[in-house]
């Protein structure tokens, strides 16, 4: 029976969700809520009353005011792939997940603008699928691109492989549906590649966690489908020989670099000697690992001809040691399993502690051995998996435990490690989160880091759009 | 003599003021006020106290911590060449106005990183000479550029005619120094191209028109330089053939469509018949023209050879009537002079009433056409000079007044064409000023026009950060 609005009584709440979505999509059952409160690296319990999951903008408007009028927080939850627990709720505070699966409906694509409009429970796969379904390419791609739901992509901001050439979530974000924290309906952009009619408000939502608004639909920027792709591997000594590398690709690429991936000698060795089981195209070496693409819209092979040529010219000029040039789409793929292999080999080496640091490029070769004393001084002989996104000045310092030595070792001093890696970034006007966002992970460090008056902008934007703290609560601030 | 920082009385305040930035730089001599006071397109003329040009940013955060205290409101000021009136004091506020003149260092140039610091007073064509200067372009261009101040192109989310390859003013904004209206400093963003610690900030402050806030420095992204260029200007029946001749050129030319600009059939008889001298490359016709431009970093000639097989394409395809390649320099500035001509013809021919339209490329041709009639309905005869970036689905649709008649015919029916303008392209979910801003000239229509929820989180953001009106205050909202 459906119960008074206002009510906080939890059972009453649920009922109304219940009224509202229907009941088969207001769950309270414990093992369909089980893998929804806990978040993909198991680092985070929490706890809810239902997991609700509407069908359209006006249910989940439905559904944020009825959990507001209740005084219970609302947790937006896309595929749960998040690496720093911001989609997972609270143990101490009640919630209810607010899913957004059933909106993956795609509205509209439009091909001489280059948009697409979906639903935020669109994977970020299926928005690909739809996009080159009607000829063009949604670039954005990582990992978990098959589970992520584009909702959560952009609330996160995410980023991946291709940032270097097409910016990463917010790049791609022209337009925005939001629910508000009192169930209003906002509707930011239309879409439209120019409009200064305004403040630029959709900007506000994208990488905000859920924790001022629930984004229900999104129009997207896409780009031409690439019809050439030529992908190449090269050793170099370090990253600074990298970024040199790719200042050369940029010049003769020609706004067709798509990927700039960097493997520290570690990395490589973890990649192709364990049990992650990639292939080293070069046999093995002490030297870094580049792994570049360019691709173009253009029919034709002349990529990869344009690549044999810059990389003649960068190894004539000292920039690489050596460089394989990818034969067909098998080998371009071989090689990309060697820079996705890292995570794998993490698992294998019995974990890792994750840090998505991000600085100037010019800086990065310094932050890499600044970093590397600094966690040596904490655990002697701990091991550095660097990899990742040189071309946008983002490497995944991640450690694992000295060699032969249990994780707990790791693990034990875990957080003097994290501060010692965040320490030298922030001394260098770096990032302690360039991609993965804050979630419950880095709250404190945000608290910590942060710039007093960007932090108290930041404060005072969630006081005034989420009065009671009803969205996403404990999460980024 | 200093005076208590508390005071209300105005000559107190100006005494303080230049106390803080030193007395010659803080002047209320009317001859120098007179310019200031006055916007670009001499719509509106305000009043002021004073204009005060601080030397840094702590300067400035004294200055509008002064006038917060004063209760004087602030209005920043670029190169004064903005289209809307956002520069202009009101008459009615007591108001000083904020030159950001004097802050034009360029703070540092990152190779690898692609980025460019400055002070808010450079001047767009300076920030691109000092790029130009270590290799590296900046890309934003417009008309006003040589006077046009960076911190007022970001606070105006510039846009201009190389958007459609590398973004306008927001997509290069990768950090920002920014006044708040208490006086605090707040640093947004760090330069890095990937930063996910909290909320994004500085696109609070792009475009808003200093009503949130002073941009006193920014870090922007660069480019790097072309080494080829080819220009090439075609015939097409309409605005569709032009968006088809673009979409050939996309896929073709691989992100290097550095512009596309279109002009109406009216527009090319303004800029090529009349005293604004133009020459028309194709000895006139009833056709609309498209010109395009490829650029690549590359350097070589392979460009030119590339466009014009795209424009052999296109002419056996019939999406083009007629094509001329551009030969060298001088022949590309011949045709680009051609699109540069319609603001002077409007000049020519007794003024115009401008607006600037967005909307999804594939509703171009419904919104010409539509508005056409609409215009024409009411005032028949009124000359319709429509031109602008295509590309982006953006066009300056002006009215001039019916040939043979004096200027006052049209201007005295203003409102009405204007509306029906703005109605049509509202209805196609268009946006009313798609570049150049709301300023004072359009806050009525972004009240009338705005969606409801999206006004209402507006104004709640500006009371959360101006929180007593100082800033810009009658602009925006």
């Amino acid at each position: 029976m459906v119960q008074p609005e206002g009510t906080t009584d939890p059972r009453a709440l649920i009922a109304n969700l219940a009224a509202a979505v229907g009941a088969r999509h207001a769950q309270t059952d414990e093992d369909i809520l089980a893998p929804l409160l806990v978040d993909e690296r198991r680092r985070y319990h929490g706890e809810a009353l239902a997991v609700v999951s509407p069908a359209d903008t006006a249910e989940v408007a439905t559904v944020v005011r009825l959990c507001a009028t209740a005084g219970i927080a609302v947790v937006p939850q896309g595929g749960n792939t998040g690496l720093c627990g911001g989609a997972t709720p609270l143990g101490e505070a009640p919630s209810v997940i607010l899913s957004l699966r059933r909106m993956r409906e795609v509205r509209r694509i439009d091909r001489l603008g280059r948009t697409i409009t979906v639903g935020a429970g669109a994977t970020v796969e299926e928005v690909a699928g739809a996009a080159a379904a009607a000829g063009l390419l949604f670039p954005l791609s990582f990992g978990a691109e098959g589970t992520a739901q584009i909702g959560g992509a952009l609330s996160t901001n995410a980023g991946g492989t291709n940032v270097l050439r097409y910016g990463g979530a917010r790049a791609l974000t022209l337009g925005l549906e939001v629910v508000l924290a009192d169930g209003t309906v906002a509707r930011l952009g239309r879409g439209l590649r120019k409009d200064n009619t305004g403040y630029d408000l959709k900007h506000l939502f994208v990488g905000s966690e859920g924790t001022l608004g629930v984004i229900c639909e999104a129009t997207l920027a896409l780009h031409p489908l690439p019809r050439q792709r030529a992908t190449a591997m090269a050793t170099v000594t370090g990253a600074a020989e990298g970024l040199e590398l790719l200042v050369r690709l940029q010049e003769a690429g020609d706004g067709r670099v798509s990927a700039c991936e960097w493997l520290s000698p570690t990395t490589r060795r973890l990649a192709c000697e364990g049990p992650a089981g990639a292939r080293d195209p070069f046999g093995g070496g002490p030297e870094s690992l580049v792994l570049v693409e360019l691709t173009s819209s253009r029919a034709g092979d002349d990529l990869r001809r344009l690549l044999e040529e810059i990389l003649a010219g960068s190894l004539e000029a000292g920039v690489i040691g050596d460089a394989t040039v990818a034969d067909g789409v098998a080998a371009a793929e071989r090689l990309w399993r060697v820079r996705e292999a890292p995570p794998e080999a993490e698992k294998h080496a019995g974990g890792s502690i994750k840090h998505d640091i991000a600085v100037m490029p010019d800086r990065m070769p310094e932050f890499l051995e600044r970093a590397g004393s600094a966690v040596g001084a904490v655990l002697g002989g701990v091991r550095i998996n660097a990899f990742g996104h040189l071309g946008d000045g983002n490497i995944h310092f991640n450690l694992l435990a000295p060699p032969g030595e249990a994780p707990h070792v790791l693990f034990d001093c875990e957080e003097r490690l994290t501060e010692s890696v965040f320490d030298v970034a922030e001394s260098l006007g770096g990032s302690f989160s360039a991609e993965h966002g804050i979630g419950r992970r880095w709250r404190h460090e945000l608290a910590r880091r942060g710039q007093p008056a960007a932090l108290d902008l930041m404060r005072r934007l969630k006081a005034t759009l989420d009065p009671d703290g009803i969205l996403n609560p404990g999460k980024v601030l």
